[in-house]
């Protein structure tokens, strides 16, 4: 079996919040939007079908964790729940936060505008908010 | 309770395929693209957080289902599984057989030029391999 390593082009976009159980938690890099992205912790999975049935039990139960405190955090509109995964391969689910104010709205994120940089003092305290609901 | 009614928009663009225990199957009309979406039977949903925990396990078996039996049908190169519901709020799961050589890789679908309908013999078929499969 091979160890997990965070895909590089993920680890380059995100800050990394917390390890659940199964997954990993990373904010995206980008004020625009909050936005969080799943990736469980097992090598070589690019599709829900790859993981065992109990790691869909648990990638489940984690998405539904993670969207309550991320609508409690920030009050979204809507959630969008999402794995492409087209570009980058390793398996990660996105968990975004949508607002009918927002840049993209009512399309997709994906694709949209250029990502805008966190200032690194609201990146810490959104971090920090996130950590407290999450442990 | 109110009674489950399907969308008159996803009802518009889609054929129906089958009733799973929970969920509606519906082939989106859009030949570039082999789509099915998901829409539970429940009236007034808009969010996966908004299911009973039963239904949140069947809606989970039911997607992986959808998923095995797309994948098997196209031999897609990945799937894309979504729920945005940022148009249109009655929860709907896009599950989507996506090709390195189609019109939007490696982009999402959504918003992508413009949907072309099926021919009939080919809904057909489509319509009736997935029956085949799923039932």
């Amino acid at each position: 079996m091979t160890a997990f390593t965070l895909d590089v082009r993920l680890d380059a976009d995100t800050y990394s919040v917390t390890d659940l159980a199964l997954s990993r938690v990373l904010l995206m890099n980008d004020a625009r939007f909050p936005w969080l992205i799943l990736v469980p912790r097992r090598a070589d999975c690019t599709e829900w079908l790859d993981f065992s049935t109990e790691d869909q039990q648990q990638l489940l139960q984690e998405q539904l964790r993670v969207m309550t405190v991320l609508q409690e955090l920030t009050g979204a509109h809507k959630l969008n729940v999402a794995n492409l995964g087209n570009m980058v391969r390793q398996f990660h689910l996105h968990i975004i936060a949508r607002f009918e104010t927002d840049l993209a709205w009512p399309g997709p994120v994906w694709g949209q505008g250029v990502r805008e940089e966190y200032v690194e003092a609201k990146t810490h305290s959104l971090i920090s908010a996130l950590q407290r609901a999450l442990t």
